[in-house]
């Protein structure tokens, strides 16, 4: 893809940007270029004019108004491991990277909350925390920055239990396209007060402004914490028994669906002691009597639908034993085909919807012949695809891009989203549209409103 | 207060009204007109120029089109138990009642969700969901409209276990400023498509948009429900109380605090069987084991605070004396003083605040010689003084303003809101500033650029 570069007086802003923030602020590498305009996905790396490293909301805000005195696009930049292209400079202009924004600013322990600068990953935040008896719960897998899993609503395995970034963010530190600096939110748990701008940036993929602090809610360490692994029939069997689970109330941490065509990819790549099922993993966190509580009432009510081979742990190191599987699902889908890419869809549907919508989606993979493992976040109802291709091969792409849309396109048809967890960025504009119609024409009036000049991460939630 | 009336040609704009709903549906009798222009707190009645009442989200289209001919104001109406002005008609105009809009469109007990019109009120939610096994936890006190309650942000006694509107809005209808219909959210439980407009209207208090149609999130039943009062030896000591329970993780379902004026209210208004002390009123469900297992939890973390009395059951009729004490808060306040009307304050502050927050206004009331006993949803760090005052007596409600400033104030300065419940409407203007600084700027962009006339609710959230 080729930019459509608009910044006017490139060079000179670099020299401004480099009085302004200092040399060791700035880079115009050409590595350093193309790795800040390229994600984890298969989307082509579109480089920015200049990466400018800020260190503070005054660096932002510096940035921010040189880049308006050039007409200079801004996109926010963490750790890279989004998966829509929401990083890709499509007009040039400045990638603003976040990463040495990495302070832990204020734990609160009595009121369960936490400010950090928006380069903290989440991993090092629960390395911060680890001595205080709290942890941050979300988990998408990546060890993205805080900022961007904020930026672009985020959530993970464990989201059936503690919510997504929605739920978790108490406030922000947001720089506007004009240079003001606004803190949303507060530290009280709910407030009345005017409107949620906290919810309204929240997901908003820096088409807004930049996030440069931000305020999470922490939870207590769980007394107890146990793992459980069961084998199923048939995939529906599986679905089924999560969607009752979740309609009992039955408070899991974690419910993921491994289905076996990803069974078998892991069997191979991790030599695993299970036989070709659909399988379900399993995590509980309570006080130990409510987590054999919580585990038996699964096992019941999976008897039903043929639940086998149940197996649960509250130790540790089995726990981690257990989950590991689920962690190599990226590298086993690799390995079935070397020198691949992978591409990861983001289906989520009502959850009465999704033995429907997983099992029409199987049909789909296995009539176009694409290599397609399921596995998923099935307590929300949200699952991935891994189609692993070629990206060069322009038949297969073709091939895959069909199926990708009549997915987004089931999805919504069954009342759910195009995406649950990884948002809109370049690759999914039109499911947008196809999703909330006239809705996104008011999407676009508080874009205008606040962004004007179409200056914040343009190209991305909205075609340029 | 008068209304700056700017309707052009409102007898016109009846014909028209009438024209195109019926006449039974459209109303200018002087008692309605003054019914639609207050709510429940001691804001005077500010009547609109016509109340028309709809029955369909069309209607509201109608109205809202016919409206903006004439340039009048549009206050959406439920039923009025809003508590900071939020219907009184500032400038004139029409009151749009929602009432008749009270039809339960779908229940999707699998999913536990349901589609209501805005009309409905959250008791004839519940009672229609009687034999589902499923019910909508938000109990603000007052039988709200379910529209109304989006529209504010309502909360009350549960949030602390089941969150506030925020988070049990699934979507929303809205009939924009200019006519147009959005629907806004969907049905799977998480999404990263586009901004998070159902939160951006949630709270918006009918300044943005008409709720017409709310999407809720229902829970399946608890197995069993169980109630506890508590007493301690002082208010600081059952705060404390509650501080602990919260940063233990324990899902109490309900914790109210009763300070020891409003229990001597009580005492003497129901003849209550109990010492005159703070107390705590706590709700606790789940299955049977986890139930008892949090009672059993909350008394043992009590006993550092001098817990007493610890009184608690399983059966529900006892359960409903245990809490009939603090459903007779309000008439208990207005028997303190014949004649008398209440404003309730609404602070919310962080947990670890709350302690010195109610001992500091505790302080302040008695010094000012206010009659204010003081209750709270304790466990989101929300509390309410309710004043018994007089409003014709003009030194009084000044003494009763700027007690009710400097508490606004000191919840904000300890990180807290000047409003955790309740909403800005036209009371708390000045806080609001005081609260969010340039971010009600933002909030204004936003106004202005889905309401560029501001023909919405005016005068509400900003000043006219």
């Amino acid at each position: 893809m080729l930019a459509n570069r608009r910044t006017k007086d490139a060079a000179g802003l670099v020299e401004e940007l480099i009085e302004a923030l200092g040399a060791e602020q700035v880079s115009t590498n050409a590595n350093i270029l193309e790795r800040h305009g390229r994600d984890e996905s298969y989307h082509p790396s579109v480089a920015p004019d200049v990466v400018a490293f800020a260190r503070s909301t005054e660096d932002v805000v510096a940035i921010v108004k040189l880049a308006a005195k050039h007409d200079a696009p801004i996109i926010p930049f963490g750790v890279g491991t989004s998966l829509e292209g929401h990083v890709a400079a499509l007009e040039g202009g400045v990638s603003i990277d976040l990463s040495r924004m990495n302070q832990v600013l204020e734990v609160n322990a009595e009121d369960l909350d936490v400010k950090v600068q928006a380069g903290v990953t989440r991993k090092a935040l629960n390395a911060y925390l680890r001595d205080t008896g709290l942890f941050f719960p979300i988990d998408p897998g990546a060890d993205a920055t805080l900022g961007g899993m904020a930026a672009t609503r985020a959530s993970g395995t464990n989201a059936v239990r503690y919510g997504t970034m929605r739920e978790n963010v108490l406030g922000l530190t947001v720089v506007l396209a004009d240079g003001r600096v606004i803190r949303t939110g507060g530290r009280s748990r709910k407030s009345a007060a005017g409107y949620d701008l906290t919810r309204l940036f929240v997901g908003s993929e820096g088409t807004l402004g930049i996030i440069t602090e931000v305020r999470l809610r922490l939870y207590g360490v769980p007394e107890t914490m146990a793992a459980a692994v069961a084998l199923f029939p048939t995939i529906g069997d599986a679905v089924n028994t999560v969607i009752r689970t979740i309609q009992s109330g039955i408070p899991v941490a974690r419910i993921e669906l491994v289905d076996e065509v990803q069974m078998d990819a892991l069997i191979r790549y991790a030599k695993l002691d299970y036989p070709k099922q659909p399988a379900l993993f399993f995590e509980f966190h309570g006080t130990e009597a409510g987590v054999k509580e919580q585990a038996e009432m699964v096992a019941a009510l999976g008897e039903e639908f043929g639940i086998g081979g149940f197996r649960w742990t509250q130790k540790a190191e089995e726990r981690s034993k257990l989950w590991e599987a689920r962690h190599n699902v990226l590298y086993s889908c690799l390995a079935l085909r070397p020198g691949g890419k992978a591409l990861a869809t983001d289906a989520c549907v009502p959850i009465s919807r999704l033995a429907d919508c997983i099992l029409e989606t199987r049909k789909d993979i296995d009539e176009h012949g694409l290599l397609a493992p399921i596995v998923g976040h099935v307590g929300d109802g949200n699952f991935h695809v891994t189609v692993v291709l070629d990206p060069d091969d322009p038949k297969e792409m073709k091939t895959v891009e069909a199926f990708v849309e009549r997915l987004a396109l089931r999805s919504i048809a069954m009342g759910g989203t195009c995406t649950g967890e990884h948002g809109i960025g370049y690759g999914k504009i039109p499911f947008l549209q196809a999703e909330h119609g006239e809705g996104v024409a008011v999407m676009r009036q508080l874009k205008q409103a606040l962004d004007p000049d179409n200056r914040m991460n343009p190209g991305k939630i909205f075609a340029a």
